[in-house]
Parts: C-alpha cells; sequence; structure tokens
C-alpha cells in the first residue's frame, strides 16, 4: 500500500490514485454567508442563529459558545482537514475558520479545496436548487474533469413545467431521456425520498402512466415535486432501458426520507425486475444499510456501490463504515464519491476520509497477512476511481 | 483528554467529569438472594436453578459448573468493575462474589457500589415494581442528588385501579400529568414494549380515547397493564404539551418485546407530528438501532439519543456501541445513563463502562488527529452530564 | 489463551479446543473445474466466463486480469489460507492456485484442507444437491466425525415425488420426520427462503394441511421445491414436537432470498409459540442481523446463535463480525459452523477465520482486563465445540 503522502500529487509515483467522484454536486457561486456556513455540515432543515428559534443541542454552560452543527464528526473534520488548506492551525475554532474563509473569497477557497482534494473526475447530479458552479465552471476550478449525472425527478418536473398536456409532458419526458442518454454519463433517482423504496417492480403500462400523469398535472403547483409512484417508476425504467448507470439514493439524507423506508435491501424486487436489461445500478450512501448494499453487489452482477456523504458525515468513523461496506462487496463494485453538495469542504473531507479510511484499512490488513501488498495497492485503485472509469466511460 | 484515574475522584481536576445518570431506576432494599442474582444480569425472564425447569445453554461438562447469565458480557463486567470495591480481585469466582456480598450486607454493597460510580446526579424512572430504594434514599446512599421520571403507562394504570368510571379516569389521568410536570423531572414511556413503535401519529380525538378508555376499563383485571394504542397516544401527546423532556424506550429490552418493533425509525412520524410543541425526546438504548437513532438525532432538533443498558450488557464491546452513536448524532444530543434495576453493580458498571470506552475512543482520535484534545475533553463533559443538566434543569 | 500455533494439532495442549462445525454441506467428488471454481466462492448464481454474459465488476485496465470472485474477502481469504495447505505461497495467483489444484487432484485436496482445519467433527445438512461426499466419506477424508443433519424441506419434496396421495404423502412426511429422529442429530430449515421469516407462529390445524398439500401435490411438477407456508409450518412444528435441534437459516445466502425478510426477529413470536415443546432453535449466518440474533439467544432459554459462512464471505473483517455476535449472545449459546458446500477450501478458511478472531478478540480483551485468561479459554472452547457437542449429544 502506498504510503499517504503528506502534499498528495495524483497520479505521482506512490501516491494515492487518483479519484473519481461518482456522485456530487456543484458548489455555491458566492458564500455561503458565515452564520448560514453550518447549515451545509448538516442534513437538518436549518436557519441560521437569531432569526429561528434557539435550536436544542445547545450547551453555552458547557464552553461559553453555543453547540453547533460545527460539534459533529463532520464539523470536526472540516476544522481538521480544510483549515491548513486556508493557511490555519488544524482543528482552528470555528470562528477563525469562517473569519478566514470570507478574508479568501469563495472562489479562492473553491480552488484551493477543489485542487487539494486530489480529484480528478467529477460526476456531476445537476438536479440540486441554488446558485451553483456548473460542472464546467466546477472542473475548472478543479482543473479537472466533469461530467453530467441526470436526475429523473428533476427532469420531469422541469417536462411537467413546460407542458401543455398529458401527451407533451410524457413525450417531452421521453425525449429528454433520450438526449440525456447522449450528453450525461448516467441517471440518478431521489425515489427514496419521494416513495420510498419499496417498488412495485414491474413497468407501469402506459395506460397506467397517462392515468398518473393525468392526475399529477392536474393537481400540481408550478415547481411542484414529483411523487407519484407509478410516474416515479415508468422514469427508472425509462433509464434503465438506455442501458446506462443509475444511481439510486439509499439509506440517510435529510428529515423529508423516512429513513427504514430507504433500506436498499427494499430494492430487491426490482433489482431483479431489471437485471435482464443490463443496465448497471449504483447504491448511493448506503448507511446504516452498508452491509445490506454490500450483499445485494456481491449476489447481483449489475449492483454497484458507493459510500458518498456516509464517510463524510461520520468523520472519525469513517474507517468503520467503509469496513463494513468492504465485508461482502466484491472489490471491483464498490465506488468513491463525496456527494458534495454547496461548499468545497466537502470534496475535500469525503476525498481525505477515504483515502485516510483505505489506507490504514488496508494496511492493518496487510500488516495481519489477511491481504498482499499488491492487492491493497490494486482494490485502492479499483475503489478510488478505476471501476467508476469503466462504468462511466470516463 | 483527562487520564482516567485509579481511584476516580467525580469533580476533580483532571478527572473524568461528574456523571448525570439520565434514566435509571431504584434498587433492592434487600436482598437479592445469591441463587436470584444473575437474573438481575440478563433481559430474559429467570427462575433460580432448582425452582424451575433445567435451563439450556449450561454446559457442565465445560467448567465444573453449569453456564450461567455471568457468562455474558455484562457478567463479566460485573466480576471486573465490582469485586475490587468490594475488596475481592476483578474476575474472582461468582461463588466468591456473591459469598462476599452476602457477608457485606446490601446497604453497605449498595453505599459503596454507588459511590464508586462518580454519578452526581440520578433520574429515576418510579413506575417499576419491587421494593425498591426512593429515589430520596439512592441520594443519600449514593452521596449524590435525584430527581424522579414519570412513568406514562404506570401513572395511567394507577389512574384506573382508583378510577370510578371513565370520565373520572380521564379526569385523573390529566391531574397526574399535570401535576406530574410541576414535580418530576421528564416523562418515560414504553410504548415500545406495549404496541411498537410504528404509532399513528396524530393526537387521538376526544371521542376516540374516551370510546378507548371504556373499553380498557372494561376489561381490565386490577394491575392490568395498558396496552391500548390509542390511550398510549393519549399519553404520549399529553406529556409532549407540557414541554417537558420525553423519554422513549426503543431498542432491546426484555422478551415482552418485538424487537424489530423497537426501531426508534418507526417513531419518525410521531418525532415531526410532535416537534412544533417544543418538548426533547429522548431515544433510550436504541441498540442495535443506534445508528437510526443518531440520524434522528442529526436531522430532528428536539430528539436526543442516551445509550442506557446497550454499554452495560455489551461489556468489553461496549466501546464499538458508543461509536456507532457518535458517528451521526451532535455531541450535544447524546446522553450518559446506565438503566440500573435492582442491584447497584449496574450504575457501578454502566458508569465504569462508559468512562473507558469514551476515554479511550476519545484518546485514539486525538491521536490520529482526527480530534483536538480540548475537542474531546469538551465533548466528554457534554456527554457525561453536562447536556442532561442543561436539558432536565439540574 | 492459548497462543494460536503455526502448525495447529487439536487437542494438543495449547492448542486451541478442537472444533465441531455444526453446520456445513458436503464437498464435490471431483472437480470443480478450474474455470468453474470461482462460482463456489460468491452466493451469486455464476456462470463460467465464456460461457454466459461478460460479468459487470471486471476491470480488465486496472490490472491486466478481468477481476472475479476472487476479488473478495473471501477469495483473498482462500488464497491466503489454503495456498500453503497445497504448497504454494499465501497470496499466489488465483491461475498458480487452481493449477496446483488440479496438478493434486481433487481427493488429495480434499484430504489435506479438511486435515488442516482442526475439525473434529462435522453435523452435514445433507439436503443439498451435486455429487458430493456423504457424511461418512467427509469423515473418512478429514480423519474425523461426522453426523447427519436433515433438512426438512428436501425431506417433504423426497416424499412427495414418492407420494401416490394427499394421505400417503402426508403419512410419509410424518415417518419420515420420526424416522429422521432416531437417525439424525437435528433438522435445518431453509424456510427464510421459501417464505421469509414471518411465519404465522401456531402449528396449522389437519384440514389445512390437507388443503395444502393438496394443492401443492396439484400444482407441483416433479422436483418442484416446496414454498407452501402451511406446509412449511407443518414441517417446524412436527420437527419442533421431535425436541431434536432444529436449525433455521437467518440472514444472508444465494439471491433467491430477500434478506430483508430473513432478519432472524421475525422469528419471535414463532419462537415464543414453541417455547414450551423445549426443542432448540438454532439461529445461522445471522449476517447482518447478528445482533438482533444475539438478542434472541440472550432472552430466550432455547435460541442458539451461529455464524455460519459470515465469517467465511468477510474474510478480514470476521473478528469484528464474531465480536458483534459476542456482545449479547450468552457465551455458551453461541456456536462455530463453516457452512461450507461444494470446495474443502471452505472449511479450512471458516476454521482459521474463526480461530484467529476469537483469540485476537479474547487477547486484546484480556489485556485490557476486561476478561480473565481463564474465561477467554473457556468460552472459546464452548464456542469452538463445547456447546455444540451438549446440544447435539456427541
Amino acid at each position: 500500500m502506498a504510503v499517504l503522502p503528506a502534499s498528495p500529487e495524483p497520479g505521482a509515483p506512490g501516491a494515492f490514485p487518483a479519484l473519481v467522484d461518482q456522485h456530487c454536486h456543484g458548489v455555491l457561486r458566492s458564500g455561503p454567508e458565515p452564520e448560514a456556513f453550518e447549515g451545509w455540515l448538516t442534513e437538518a432543515h436549518f436557519t441560521p442563529r437569531g432569526r429561528g428559534t434557539p435550536r436544542p443541542g445547545s450547551a453555552p454552560e458547557d464552553s461559553g459558545v453555543p453547540v453547533s452543527y460545527f460539534d459533529t464528526q463532520l464539523g470536526f473534520a472540516v476544522r481538521r482537514w480544510c483549515a491548513p488548506v486556508l493557511g490555519l492551525e488544524p482543528h482552528c475554532p470555528p470562528e477563525s475558520y469562517l473569519a478566514r474563509r470570507a478574508e479568501l473569497g469563495t472562489p479562492e477557497v473553491t480552488g484551493r479545496l477543489l485542487r487539494a482534494s486530489g480529484i480528478a473526475a467529477f460526476l456531476v447530479d445537476t438536479g440540486l436548487p441554488g446558485h451553483l458552479l456548473t460542472p464546467g465552471e466546477l472542473a475548472e476550478s478543479a482543473a479537472a474533469e466533469a461530467h453530467e449525472i441526470v436526475r429523473l425527478e428533476r427532469l420531469a418536473e422541469r417536462a411537467a413545467d413546460a407542458a401543455r398536456d398529458t401527451h407533451s409532458f410524457l413525450a417531452e419526458v421521453s425525449e429528454a431521456v433520450r438526449e440525456s442518454a447522449r450528453t450525461a454519463r448516467g441517471f440518478k433517482s431521489v425515489v427514496a425520498y419521494r416513495c420510498g423504496l419499496e417498488l412495485t417492480p414491474a413497468p407501469p403500462g402506459t395506460s397506467e402512466i397517462y392515468a398518473a400523469a393525468d392526475r399529477w398535472l392536474a393537481s400540481r403547483v408550478p415547481g411542484g415535486r414529483l411523487s407519484d409512484p407509478v410516474l416515479e417508476r415508468h422514469l427508472l425504467w425509462s433509464a434503465v432501458r438506455t442501458g446506462l448507470p443509475l444511481q439510486l439514493h439509499t439509506g440517510f439524507g435529510d428529515p423529508d426520507l423516512r429513513l427504514d423506508r430507504c433500506d436498499p435491501l427494499l430494492l430487491t424486487d426490482f433489482i431483479r425486475a431489471v437485471a435482464p436489461y443490463g443496465a448497471p445500478l449504483v447504491l448511493l450512501h448506503c448507511y446504516p444499510y452498508q452491509r445490506g448494499a454490500g450483499y445485494l453487489a456481491a449476489v447481483f452482477p449489475h449492483v454497484y456501490a458507493d459510500f458518498g456523504l456516509a464517510l463524510s458525515h461520520t468523520g472519525a468513523r469513517a474507517r468503520e463504515v467503509l469496513a463494513q461496506l468492504l465485508e461482502l462487496t466484491p472489490f471491483g463494485k464498490l465506488l468513491f464519491s463525496t456527494d458534495a453538495y454547496g461548499i468545497p469542504e466537502l470534496f475535500l473531507v469525503g476525498a481525505r476520509l477515504f483515502r485516510e479510511a483505505m489506507t490504514e484499512l488496508t494496511r492493518e490488513w496487510v500488516r495481519r497477512g489477511a491481504w498482499s501488498p499488491s492487492d491493497a495497492e490494486r482494490v485502492a485503485r479499483m475503489v478510488a476511481g478505476g471501476t467508476a472509469r469503466r462504468l462511466y466511460g470516463l
């Protein structure tokens, strides 16, 4: 196993292999304001202090300052890994970090953190809101390459915003899927959020799709979210039929989901149903169901697993979370990603936590004789980016 | 991180911070008899040897003595931590431990173990049966403070024992909740045992409550347990409306429950429904669903998590269980408790396992550079008692 | 704790205690062919290369050779532990391993691996297909003893193959269960695969059984599998009434099952219903639900847990999986097994991973003072085989 270098130069001999971030989002063009920063460290709905109700979880008498979302594994990881890249001591106080961030300005902070991450390619889900860098701008800022992943729900919501009637809506969805298959590297679905993962596995019939689209368009307010289960299945099957990889949110996320309905094992019947179509399914995040995800990747040839925000949010414990994914997942089926969104810190933290976890886990296994050094290097290359390059045709 | 002192003096400089046991029960005034002692080490229904059927799980040919509930992580932890406080070698044989216990007598054993635990405040759920010390007596024996937590089901069962009719029963429940809110520090519910945690989230309507109370009172034998789901929801909502913390059993316990129906994630819709009322919800125990509990604490501002009997019963593995809770739970949302009941050993074991686990986990994270030493000390203070003091207004 | 000897001699002073493999299957009489070997390393349905579609998960550009099921924890464990027994370097390339295997021939490979495993007794589920060694032949090849475990579904399918009508089918089932109870050491059920584990707990009535048998026999093609839930419950209750141990598949296996329906906690009501009958229930594998299995073993006197294929398939992580089983499971309720099937490598890998995991876990707990050395030795003896010898009357 290559030793983790102090100043990583991706691709340099002896360095950790260059990373492919197979699932991420854009970062803000400007900001966030210091008081809003910690809202990007949590999946909770966040209102900056003074604008909403006082947050439970603050403990002023302990430390003189209110506890914040900086007091989490992710918050500690940001202070550890990102502070030095901005010229500060690791674990400097949040206030110093935010002040330095404001002093440097968003473009400089973004460029520094992205270039320090060792990520050579980004696959960007462009379906999230906000004034975000485009994939091309992200690539430029990081001196890397970037490709698009199309979020199916956003595609359908855009089609609904523009559609005159049900027929034109469904025609536009078909056309948009077809067009995306030419330009994007894969699809992404958040059906976990909208319906849970216990889907009727079969594709819906045409009349069923029309009836569901009629209902949804009739009741929808402009900008309204798609959560109709028939239309969700229609989208999933449309994506599967293109043969491109389909990324599926599983496991934890923000409080809009019911976590117990996001267990990837609930997808089992859908996984079986789409097997003949050949499209790879990539299970995102998976936490805390990473062992079940590993089982699915082990027994279904077209299933892959990723860890996404699970490493970033568990910080000092990322090693154990990654280790559980490495129990059953065949080593050629596991993919690195950061799920970064909004702030560039999440790219650096996700990348460093993965590198550290992978390096130390495999170093320990080599030390105990369980793995050979060359296998450890080979598996690290696959997970870091080799498998993603093959899967997405980069 | 403070070094764990050989003879802890809570509050002394460099010592581990004083503990607040935010969920426990009373201990027996006298006894238990030696042959009944191991029944307090297990959540199984226990019949002392010779009085019931031979227990499977005994293995006479292995050791000359039948395997007992001493042959568990908790049993080993009791012999490790409690024997020295009674003047014996750690890991002395169970027989020696029981003989020494009988020799010293219950009050002496209780006083020694409680005072050695480093617990400075107890929040006592007074709803369990047995000839137990009151919170005041527990406090005196431990040279500490104690406060009451009122168990909702016991409150309702007492009201039913005394009620002339449905109207007077419901009036008495309302009055008892109101009165408890003045004198107690919080409420506790074992709805997990009685109905499972997949509750209809909305509060029941008045006529629904009356009908359920009619049914229950008509069919109830004196002393009968409450398990009606409508009345359970009525109790939960009555407690939530007081604004006091509400402790909810989740995760493992005795065989009366279905563990898969005690996954705290099943509470998600209830958690959302009560959010506007401001009452903190404290998820107790959580094992083996501690990662899901951490998610709930991470995304819902009014949700807290505790570990209770999960550390005591996993003994040498307590560190890993605590570590999983420290993955997603914001550090100001995690609370120490022992869930001790019946025997004072459970206070000492719960306290020592927590201190050791917290000290060694954070020492390792500091060593690896993932946490700063001052953060480690600060988080240990929060979990040990700082957050509980704030939450319960101690 | 005894030090793990380089060349284990089971039973020798200071050596790890002799193992009883309480759940395994036969190995192939000849073969497998080299290109089919890796199919025995996975629970996935496997088609040797060139005969089926190209497998996703292969990554030719990483290493020059396609990734295979050798690139799993189990594959690495086979190369680590088995290669030296065949005279090769640990972690030699898969091609070298397969070539050496072919050179030595199946009987020599089988004898070497079995005798190196340290397994002194095998309990063989004889209900799996293939040209397999019988229990007697396995015993001879291993210089050990072997006993039969009867698979209930196979027993019923054989009865159906031979039956003239419903009455004779049910009579034959009864007779076969009775006869098996005289000759075998226990029963095994794969109801997890056929119906999931959320069973109606009560035994079915006679007319219900007859109606279900009518339906099944009428629709069945020769060789057809039993999956009728009424007949499954009839088989389970027939086995329980013999008082012999009943092994139940739980947790992961091949893609025919829905893993979320194999959580052993789903058996809770059945476990309660059969408690009065005294038959021990042994939960097999349990992964990833090992903590729930430990809970069941902790609170129900007639429930035992095993780890089976969970250690073999998690390889370098076997220690953590075993550790989770040792959290709640009373130490006299946990049983070693390999679940080996088809290739003798699975016996050696299962045995070595268990020995290493058990030795290192308990050594660490002794080092930290959590366990005493004599307790560590005593618990290792129980889990390795002491409890199985008592439970199955060996």
